[in-house]
């Protein structure tokens, strides 16, 4: 068995090394241009070159099958999409891999941070104020996900076990206990209509592009809180920064932008009802990730089944 | 059924209305200095004059009976056990009352912002820096929650949710699931070695007045933090201080002082590695606590027991 390795900007030699020792038969290497197709590659945000070398062009020829999975080292593998890859190509994704608890720990400080008025606590700390707010309902902060994968759904049960009301949406509707499902094109209107604090962590796809706009984000409740873990082409920038300024949304967390790192002349930064993070919501931690891509692929050699994998067509 | 209520620096006149409400037969009222004793008090840090007068000095006389049960509006009752009170007197606390869910939230957040340095995140921000932190691993950030009651219970157990080891502290050892529980004198610097974020939620009791000092202290883990949500008598505040100072603790999350309001010359509040919140953590909600009440004063009229009933020599 050969394993490649390709990533940008990131060291692969510790990951060498793990799936060396995971693997001690196998040829396990960092991808240099030119070298022959492995048969499991590990990688993130690979050239286009890589793809079509190591699937020799899509094309199955002399005996060698050519590159049989791609293992992308984050669950969105929207950018991945982007390139040229043959129908064939296996495409998995990390699921959790130590991803959603990270999730559920930045999605639940961000808004308690907001509903709990601790920025403001803050503030008032720092001008040497002993200050008191009147205590908010949590039954008018009801948080709505977008989004119901392995992320979002932990996210949701996170917010549960602080007694938020919790909205759910995704492509169809599903059946969580505790939270109110909708689904498709028609639930989003009735969705963001029920949701005060609005999460976004859906995969980027032609369908989701900017799906965060001013008209949905206008129908978002009064003083509704925006916190977008995704991707910023989610988001249309232009018209949340519209509805902040016009007081029907209260701010936002933002952690994910259409250009990163965002430009250093973004209103985004000093604004001072958003919260910017630097893409740092959910790291992939490198022993949880090979531990994860390790049993997958024992879990191919063996004829099984394996989570993850990417619907080319539905792009996630 | 005569139903008295006593605040310092909080109108009664809504709790007047809701406990009438409850229970239209009875008579309700806002007490005044040489009102007759009532059946049931309910109470927030009332004068001496008060509880004399209602409990006729503790004598029984003419047939009344005085004072039978005396609500305190918070979790800690230490301040009215400062008081002479008839040992007959019974004393009860609410317990939870929508309290336990903001302590659980406030508690989350403060372990999270702290693990996840997100007043770093901030500065950098500020000053327009998109940065990069090495994640921590979770596994070095045990969480010490002294105090096992509803409150510490319930906090203990959020912040499983997020994976963080969890150690108990309590008088007698529990026995919860998953968390590593140690009791009494013997079991305090076990415990403290094994913490790195230490969660004060005990009881105020002569016990453990000023029980987290520089001998205290010093047996947790290197880099610390301390989130002091329990009262300010339990922290000797001059030997977090220098514990802060000298870099064996990273800092403090502190939400009660020996004097509130903090004085405005308290080095506090703007010590860079403590925050500051007057006394906000889990506030009073009166529609919760009022439900609660009233629950317990029906269970007491059908001669049932009730929870939250204090040991006057234990102090909680």
């Amino acid at each position: 068995m050969n394993i490649t390795i390709c990533f940008e900007r990131l060291d692969p030699a510790p990951w060498v090394l793990g799936l060396q020792q995971a693997f001690p038969e196998a040829a396990v290497s960092a991808w240099a241009p030119g070298a022959p197709p492995a048969d499991h590659a590990i990688v993130w945000a690979p050239p286009q070159r890589f793809i079509d070398e190591q699937t020799l062009g899509g094309q199955t020829c002399d005996g060698h099958k050519g590159l049989q999975t791609l293992f992308n080292i984050g669950a969105g593998v929207d950018a991945l999409l982007q390139l040229k890859l043959p129908p064939s190509l296996k495409v998995v994704r990390l699921d959790d891999a130590g991803m959603s608890v990270q999730m559920a720990e930045f999605v639940c400080h961000a808004v308690i941070r907001h509903f709990r008025e601790f920025d403001g606590y803050d503030a008032d700390t720092a001008a040497g104020k002993w200050s008191y707010r009147k205590p908010r309902s949590r039954a008018d902060f009801a948080v709505g996900v977008m989004g119901l994968g392995v992320l979002g759904e932990r996210v949701a049960k996170a917010l549960q076990v602080f007694e938020f009301p919790v909205n759910g949406y995704s492509r169809s509707a599903k059946d969580l206990p505790g939270i109110r499902c909708f689904g498709g094109a028609q639930g989003l209107p009735e969705f963001l209509a029920a949701t005060r604090v609005l999460v976004n962590l859906m995969p980027l796809t032609p369908e989701t592009e900017n799906i965060l706009n001013k008209t949905t984000l206008s129908q978002l409740q009064p003083g509704a809180y925006v916190i977008n873990v995704a991707r910023g082409k989610h988001l249309v920038e232009e018209d949340l920064l519209a509805l902040i300024d016009s007081g029907h949304l209260a701010g936002a967390t933002l952690d994910v932008f259409r250009t990163e790192p965002l430009p250093a002349e973004h209103p985004f930064w000093r604004h001072p009802k958003i919260t910017v993070t630097p893409h740092t919501s959910a790291r992939t931690l490198r022993e949880e990730s090979i531990a994860q891509i390790v049993g997958k692929i024992q879990a191919l050699q063996r004829g099984e089944p394996i989570n993850g994998v990417v619907d080319h067509q539905r792009g996630y």
